[in-house]
């Protein structure tokens, strides 16, 4: 990772030289993490545009909506010395800017996830150009992470950690998946989130559907319950960490299925070092958990890159790739789900570091039974 | 609004309907509020691709990535008799779409939030189709709630009420606008949202910035305070109000401004019944605020459309031609804002009735001094 901790204004020059040497004349840049991460400013992801634009070869200037502007000047963006231009509500703000856009631009890119409501307005106020994403641009920016963002990551992993570690005092037999979830959502802006981004709480059967949020079901003694939850911190950096409870003594064939599950994630965080491959980190672990018979069920890649967002590339997965890099963080958390029985997950952030790699997350690994 | 509460089978059938009458062949809904209406599934907005196809002459099917199958059965989706297609981590499920409609697709809509991601890759495996939002279609169908919808918007803004009415017990001076925005945002789950949409606490000066959210200001005595809150109930339905309270007692200047807002605001919500147009219910507010000399301080439209987006169809906007129609639900909140100094804003939820309009937001309108 890079010793210093950029600035959005050096951010802003990298993406201006990144939308040049990419052949691009313009990136169009909406409310989201590559915004922030451009400027500092947390837009709202509203019907009316707000858009930072980036030519390749002039200033860069920020649009936004005239009752939107105090706002935007109050946020960090405000302090960047770029243009700030406001709009009236009966304004074509997409005009406004094909205007203002060097003439002849004829390859624009646009963030990832701006809407195809802007997406299509921008392409009727530019009709000779043609629109790419600026992520393949944006994220070789944002993959690699310097030491302030490992540090931001750091202090998440933590912060989520420190509610897993609670786990005791709300899983328990004859409480409801919601109850349970509602507390730990509690647990985890009271541990240092700004914001709680996702609580699955899974038990028994529910364990065995990867993204089953939360339901009704009263948990039984002897439960097997997969806990994945994750928050935003206040200076934007996401958690994001899996563990799978037992509530009492589980069955026996689902401490053969975790003891093989703990192999390949522990197998996987300590393969971690720069040069290893996506697919090769993602082999890793399938390989181990299909060797025990369990291949088929264990249905989605290994993580997914998180930052600013909770998914972001790098992804780990099967025909990856690419090859590791020192500030890289991603999730490393492989499952194995048995349809109508159960399942479980366990999943830590790593970093790869110079040497290797980091966990982010440091609650133990072995399978904790809680009261049951 | 009609009488039926509209099961999402018979929305899926008038969508298809809707889509070979806007001359569509099919009509692509990524997750969020258009895929909730249709199918009633809450799907998680992620980079794997999450789909509901609508061809014009064929079933309507659902495509998710293997892991996410599991989680749509159990939603409402899965009792709609549709085909839910999963597909795996390395499968290209724009070309499965692609491969599954109909040959010879020329125009295909996309939802209005459609991540440029997802656009971009269908326009890939469509390449000799057009895309357009479907947003046209599917506003059609989402702008007349029917009377469980406005049931559902009464209940909301009844509960958002119930938060406005405990104001008393968090603002006072001393207290950062960060302390009290944080009792706020947990009584609004308390008082019966499933989820926080925004806090917005803005004490003196920062009143005059509309969508301020918050900040570490200490509140004083004197300050007006603009609190804008809403949140998502179980069902899906949004709140949306904004009260202007005093902490103790406010300049004259400000006590006028605020006589003049509320007489502007409550002619709006008067005046709502079928056949006013857009632009006569903004022109009704502005036309007060602007002959008592504030005009150029009212620098937003005067509401939103509200339902399973806190903003949607129809905006009470100048130029707005619409009529109101029975069923239409929106905000109507003028506002006042004087840079450097304060601001005021008044808004409640209304829905267009047979007869005129229903306000769903019933605290009291009167200037609230509180303690200072």
């Amino acid at each position: 990772m890079t010793d210093s901790a950029l600035h959005p204004a050096d951010r802003l020059a990298l993406a201006r030289k990144a939308t040049a040497d990419a052949g691009l004349d313009v990136m169009l840049v909406s409310p989201g993490a590559d915004l922030r991460y451009l400027t500092g400013y947390q837009a709202l992801p509203l019907e009316r545009l707000t858009c930072l634009v980036v030519p390749a070869t002039a200033d860069a200037f920020l649009v936004v909506p005239n009752l939107e502007r105090p706002a935007a000047l109050a946020s960090p963006a405000g302090a960047l010395g770029i243009d700030i231009v406001g709009f009236g509500e009966t304004d074509d703000a997409y005009a406004l800017i094909a205007r203002r856009i060097p003439v002849g631009a004829i390859r624009f890119a646009v963030d990832n996830h701006m809407w195809a409501e802007k997406l299509l307005a921008f392409q009727a106020a530019l009709p000779a150009a043609q629109p790419v994403l600026a992520g393949d641009v944006l994220s070789e920016l944002r993959i690699r992470k310097n030491t302030a963002e490992v540090a931001a990551l750091r202090q998440a992993g933590a912060a989520i950690d420190r509610v897993h570690r609670r786990m005791g005092e709300w899983l328990r037999p004859g409480r409801t998946e919601r109850e349970v979830a509602k507390d730990i959502a509690d647990a985890i802006v009271e541990a240092g989130h700004e914001r709680v981004d996702f609580v699955i709480v899974a038990s028994g059967p529910n364990g065995a559907s990867p993204h089953h949020e939360v339901s009704d079901r009263v948990i039984h003694s002897g439960d097997p319950v997969v806990v994945d939850i994750g928050g935003t911190t206040a200076d934007g950096y996401c958690s994001d960490s899996t563990r799978t409870y037992a509530v009492g003594e589980p069955p026996a064939a689902f401490r053969e299925l975790y003891e093989v599950l703990l192999r390949a994630q522990t197998a996987q965080t300590e393969a971690v070092r720069p040069g290893v491959t996506s697919e090769e980190l993602d082999a890793i672990g399938r390989d181990i958990i299909t060797d025990a018979g369990y291949g088929e069920h264990f249905i989605h890649r290994t993580g997914h890159g998180i930052g600013l967002e909770t998914h972001e590339e790098p992804y780990i997965v099967a025909g990856g790739k690419r090859a590791l890099e020192p500030g890289m963080a991603f999730s490393i958390e492989p499952g194995i789900y048995l349809p109508g029985t159960f399942g479980a997950r366990i999943e830590d952030i790593a970093v790869c570091t110079e040497s290797g790699g980091e966990r982010l997350n440091l609650t133990g690994r072995d399978l904790v039974v809680l009261p049951g």
